[in-house]
């Protein structure tokens, strides 16, 4: 019988759609026994992964639920299965970018520092940390909002995700330009050699490359010079993809805005000066995760364990770090 | 010579696509004399514009840029048409309701508290006022967003940017309800007697209806109480259309999440319990204002005084008070 891994405490809630001839194996949290699974679920980045695995025999297949497996690459035997989570996280993470563009564009994290203070000041003038050279004169009318129709936005790693950010965007009436490791067609994405050339046409960046050594530090000194004065940089892939020193020089003289949902550290440690750096929302790694996720995941995860005790092929192998 | 009233101050910029036959006129602030117009443009509500109208003559259209013009209809002669801005605030109010129910649902403001005090806590239980029972215990993974995924929406006041919210709505996979004045097909529309059947369907309610005595009052305790627990009221229409206390009372015992572009009164002042209430967040009127705003507005006034010198019907003519 064909023997599945999963953390100790698992909801039983969502095991309910696993084959009923698999043998659900509990794996506690600090092992010292060695284990017999042939498939281990690994629905979020857990620390001791490498030393739990040490502890595993018989694994030939470790299914993850993150869309990025940089945390396990480097330690996972070559001849086990990798397989990640893309596509379960589409809609989530795609739902956080079009939240963290909108709220940029439209200053919400300024209107709710001003809701804190009691403050209601629209359609003026307003010196603080969060007001840049992008709140357009337009006349005499000063505002503090901008349109998402008619921008652009560049979409840096067109995968999965990347599609589920454009399918949310047609409707605003956007351009919308792409960029990942090859080139392709229909759509039109463009390989990554292109980045520093397309760079300057965007009024938003999108950053939602998986990490690998190719990408870690893609979005440097350089690249953020390139950006558009004011331009919203959105990262919903790694920190380590963006050079946060770079970054932090980047919001201070206001080159850019940002929208950050991952960093480099993370956590941020209290005192970071990203924390409060002008023109930046920062959400605490939280963009894939919500409520009915975890029951997508949970639902994928059934059916590749039903392809595997029916001898299918697997789908979402990682065959190398790509994107 | 057709003569078109606007304001003292207008930017040059502004009357580019207008009509090179007319000759504009434009107003000072405090009138004394009397001026002869025949169409005045409005771009913005201003609060002296009853008085000011006393001072003018011939006039024979008005043209509001506003989507309401609730502060216009009381001193209007009958006999002066005007017109309303139907249609030049879809794109901004539009897409300020989606940033709000995104905001609203993802818990943005939440994570911008956070971040002024750098914290970072993400997938875990976070005790304090943006907190309430909807971020869903799934099994053990305590989270903090919502999908707008699988989720209903109910727009009230389905007109011209009532439709423009759905438009954005469609790729997110949501179930939409629509209410108006009138029952209509292709889309359903329900008439507002429905509005307190439809409300316990609803995750996000969008307030969008035009302020008329018929609307004034609209939300009151008994709409607050018919919503699901811990569902989003939007209100992008006009602050009077909710009963305030009611909302506060909803909001303090979590019966309800809101999202205000618009309050009662307005501005809201220093000490209002709806500053600070749970789950609720404040932006000070400016969801149609958005700086390629002001450019389509005075686009359309171009268009209109162009209909007007040709004999031509306007568009936009507000026949009465309805949605």
């Amino acid at each position: 019988m064909v023997r599945v891994g999963v953390d100790e405490s698992l909801s039983d809630e969502l095991l309910i759609g696993f084959p009923h001839d698999v043998e659900i194996v509990r794996i506690p949290r600090n092992l010292t026994d060695t284990i017999e699974i042939d498939f281990w679920i690994l629905p979020f980045q857990r620390r001791d992964a490498a030393e739990a695995f040490s502890h595993l025999r018989g694994v030939k297949v470790v299914q993850s639920m993150m869309a990025g497996v940089d945390w396990i690459t480097p330690w996972l035997p070559k001849d086990v299965t990798l397989c990640d989570g893309r596509g379960i996280h589409d809609i989530s993470a795609s739902e956080w970018v079009l939240a963290a563009i909108l709220s940029s564009l439209k200053r919400f994290p300024l209107y709710r520092d001003m809701q804190l203070r009691e403050q209601w000041k629209g359609q003026a003038s307003v010196s603080d940390g969060f007001l840049n050279e992008r709140g357009a004169q337009v006349g005499q009318y000063r505002v503090l909002g901008d349109d998402l129709s008619g921008k652009t936005i560049l979409i840096v790693g067109y995968g999965s995700i990347g599609a589920a950010i454009e399918r949310r965007l047609v409707p605003f009436g956007v351009n919308i330009l792409r960029i990942a490791r090859s080139s392709r067609q229909n759509p039109e994405v463009q390989d990554v050699s292109n980045l520093r050339r397309l760079l300057p046409e965007a009024d938003v960046v999108v950053v939602i490359v998986p990490l690998t050594p190719d990408t870690r530090r893609l979005i440097g000194a350089t690249e953020l010079s390139l950006m558009k004065r004011g331009a919203l940089l959105v990262n919903a892939a790694r920190g380590p993809v963006v050079v946060t020193d770079a970054m932090v020089e980047a919001l201070n003289s206001h080159q850019i805005c940002a929208a950050l949902d991952v960093t480099d550290p993370e956590p941020l440690p209290v005192g970071h000066p990203l924390w409060l750096a002008p023109n930046c929302l920062i959400t605490p790694h939280v963009g894939g995760s919500t409520p009915e996720f975890i029951h997508r995941a949970f639902q994928f995860g059934a059916e590749q364990v039903r392809r595997f005790v029916a001898g299918q092929p697997l789908e979402n192998v990682v065959t190398d770090a790509g994107y």
